[in-house]
């Protein structure tokens, strides 16, 4: 426990004190709730001048690269204010009562609705200061759905983290925010310790599989199960058939290496393993390459992963150095492909398909295209999965629904990384990419895990919330006796 | 182990085959699946004569009731027939691509739709051994979602078990289901293999906590975690108001009654316990009410733990027997209602609070209303809570909120058993009452818990499922750049 961590009784306040704004961000106006999303997202875009340079300083990511992020960041407030008015996401279903309803006896008056499941705890990412961090997109989703949030702040960037949550606490409070509706917590234990709180009931976390796993461990393990959406880990396999290596061997070698190296190959997202025909012309374009020089990475515990991860891949027997990015002279880890032979993987699949978080990737060698197949059915879960082909390659109709049984996103011809914010977009997998294989992480449908569905049965008018009232107050989307009704 | 009981080996056979059964009828064209499951719906009722007969016999329920739940079950598969053609359950969203994308990147062409999460482990009820067992709703839903269904079948009806599946296997094969589509496996350990098996991708359970928290360790400690559905235990607590109380005493305590001892109280949804103010009247009504005789109840296990709360319940200092059933000479149990001050509640309200799975309840005398505010804020999760209440109660608009932060259903004025299949169901609330709080197990909305999310992204309109092409070839519901559109 460092000074900065937050202590034991200070954790218990910080939780009783968002249950309490929880209870009153529930019951204001939607609407409310919308200007809000939007007062921090103003506020986020007015203070850049001053978190960039902290953000720079503790992640030793590019200006240009978090300027980005923290657009991003502010976008998808935005967008999730934009979203809250139409009302589908409330999921309101109105059953009138029904003596003749066929079931065999009468059916009661019945609304339902899904409304915000409690106070949520979020744990930070290291990765994405800003998107994946205090104000990204698991905190935008919780308060967006109707729930405080306590942040567990990534220790990687704690100086960001609280000059964030300050812009964060000052605009909700603008916006006429309860108090306590976003607190920050620092340090292992009390992310534990909220974690294990009553008073905690749903819990976000992006990050390393042996983390989530740990964390999400405690969530079920507590007499009140709480769900944990923990993005944990992904090496977001990508599939070169041979017609589309020999149209353009080059143009692949020079995207696959920009989408390893961006960002120096920290995201989550990051196509660890390319397979390509043997002999295509691939390899040959991709030991020309130009590797970006050494780099440091966003942490000293990043970095030592980073290091132990390539030795393991490098150690595996027929595994061969393809190219690597210049040594600085410093203690900063080198950009790095390896190559091997669809044999060596096959000798030793876990090692070799374990992620690398870093800027690193092997590029493995098929002799025949039904080889993809045969791997695309050995995957683990992955947030991606990725086919470069031509589209009358006949591979791709089995490849393709394959590909869906063991990832949350296939993409066609275009690079995983650059997750973009959308309606449609979806971020999470099969576990171990995602410990919830029906979430996402990213994109409008994040709103729906921080959710839970209550029914209210022959209540009268008065005693309804407003999205469940007879002439549709709130203006929404809803079901009506069956039917799908837009206002 | 008994001789019924499934062999390892064949578990395993068991699940192989669901796992090749789930991937061929995932690729079922959505209108067939319809008519599979309207197939099994009339199956049902063909072969009602012959079913109805064994589970009397099994199950000790009368025939009445059992008819009314085979009308049911079928009901509701045919319900979730005539609901898959909308298709908005399959949550469809297309976003085109955006070059002018104001994130500060260009948005691709991302299509995400809902698909089947793979081979669902059903866990039978007993005391429903048509509508939550063999064809019941957690088959109904995950066939309907596209799954193949492995189902425990209940110790307490194993004949039934069979002879239902026989019918609901001949019914699909018959509608061109794949084979292996709906399997039955009997025996405890039999299920807890299939709960560890790889291929098992969901779980759903109706029973008590003890035995559905242990399944849900199980699923939750597996190297791949998978979603657990369990609906477990409930109190269903109700509330009446003096008001309500001064205004009919005598209709409150004879409709509470039939609520208690209908199906022998065997009902998920019983009112347990019931607030009545002191002095009102429905005290010295309820003392009147002729309960009805002992009864067998739906097996030796369920009678010893029915014997085993009461008694827990009776040995309580301040708990007084009320009105019991006649004791028929027999070793069945008989019906009982108890009393008590809110005094003696606050005094043990862990053992009070406690589910008696059967027909016995506890009335709880309070002095003032105030104090059901008090007794909401301490109450477990609930399926549900329930006001008997005058519209103007003042005491209604503070407890009917608080109540919807602990059950998943609050009712007015009507009593909690009789689980209407409608869309807008809600059948499962906060722990203990459920192990997913998000989640539903009766109602059109329990099909979600057995997808998960898939997002295409810049994928040929030649690969893409006919849910996302261009021109909406099935004629569905469908969000288009953000959009909701109705076909």
């Amino acid at each position: 426990m460092t000074l900065h961590d937050t202590s034991d009784d200070r954790v218990d306040q910080i939780i009783d004190r968002a249950g309490r704004a929880s209870a009153q961000w529930k019951r204001t106006a939607i609407a409310d709730r919308a200007r809000a999303l939007d007062a921090v997202a103003d506020a986020l875009d007015q203070h850049a001048d001053e978190l960039i340079p902290i953000a720079q300083r503790e992640t030793h990511l590019a200006e240009a690269r978090l300027r980005g992020e923290l657009r991003r960041t502010s976008f998808q407030l935005r967008m999730f204010a934009e979203m809250l008015p139409e009302g589908l996401w409330l999921d309101v279903r109105i059953d009138h009562a029904d003596a003749d309803w066929p079931m065999g006896a009468p059916r009661p008056d019945l609304r339902r609705q899904l409304g915000p499941i409690g106070t949520t705890l979020v744990f930070a990412a290291s990765n994405f200061p800003f998107a994946f961090s205090v104000a990204g997109g698991d905190t935008a989703s919780a308060l967006a759905a109707g729930n405080a949030v306590v942040l567990k702040a990534h220790h990687g960037h704690p100086e960001l983290s609280d000059a964030t949550t300050d812009v964060v606490v000052a605009a909700l409070a603008g916006a006429g925010a309860p108090e306590g509706l976003f607190q920050t917590i620092h340090g292992t234990d009390a992310g534990v310790r909220a974690l294990r709180a009553p008073g905690a009931k749903a819990a976000a976390f992006t990050g390393s599989v042996r983390g989530g796993r740990a964390l999400f461990d405690i969530a079920v393990s507590r007499p009140e199960p709480i769900p944990f959406y923990g993005e944990l880990g992904s090496t977001n396999p990508a599939f070169v058939t041979r017609r589309a290596a020999e149209k353009d061997a080059s143009g692949i070698a020079r995207d696959f290496v920009a989408s390893v190296t961006g960002s120096a190959g920290q995201l989550c997202t990051k196509p660890g393993v390319l397979f390509v025909p043997a002999g295509s012309g691939i390899v040959a374009e991709l030991e020309a390459q130009q590797l970006p020089a050494a780099t440091s990475l966003l942490n000293g515990g990043i970095e030592s992963g980073f290091r132990d991860s390539v030795a393991a891949t490098r150690a595996v027997d027929g595994v061969r150095t393809l190219t690597a990015g210049a040594d600085d002279g410093s203690d900063a880890p080198s950009p790095v492909l390896f190559a091997a032979s669809s044999e060596t993987l096959r000798a030793d699949i876990h090692t070799l398909m374990s992620e690398m978080f870093g800027p690193a990737a092997l590029v493995v060698t098929y002799d025949d295209e039904s080889e993809l197949l045969e791997f695309a059915d050995l995957l683990e879960g992955q947030l991606t999965a990725t086919i470069i082909g031509e589209d009358d390659d006949e591979i791709a109709v089995d490849l393709l629904p394959q590909l869906t049984e063991r990832a949350g996103r296939v993409l066609w011809n275009q690079w995983p990384t650059g997750v973009s914010v959308t309606w449609a977009q979806q971020h999470g997998g099969p576990y171990p990419a995602t410990t919830a294989v029906g979430s996402t992480s990213v994109g409008m449908a994040a709103i729906t895990r921080f959710l839970r569905p209550v029914a209210y049965q022959n209540v009268p008018q008065g005693l309804l919330p407003d999205a469940l009232k007879e002439g549709n107050p709130l203006g929404i989307v809803r079901r009506v006796d069956g039917i799908l009704i837009l206002p």
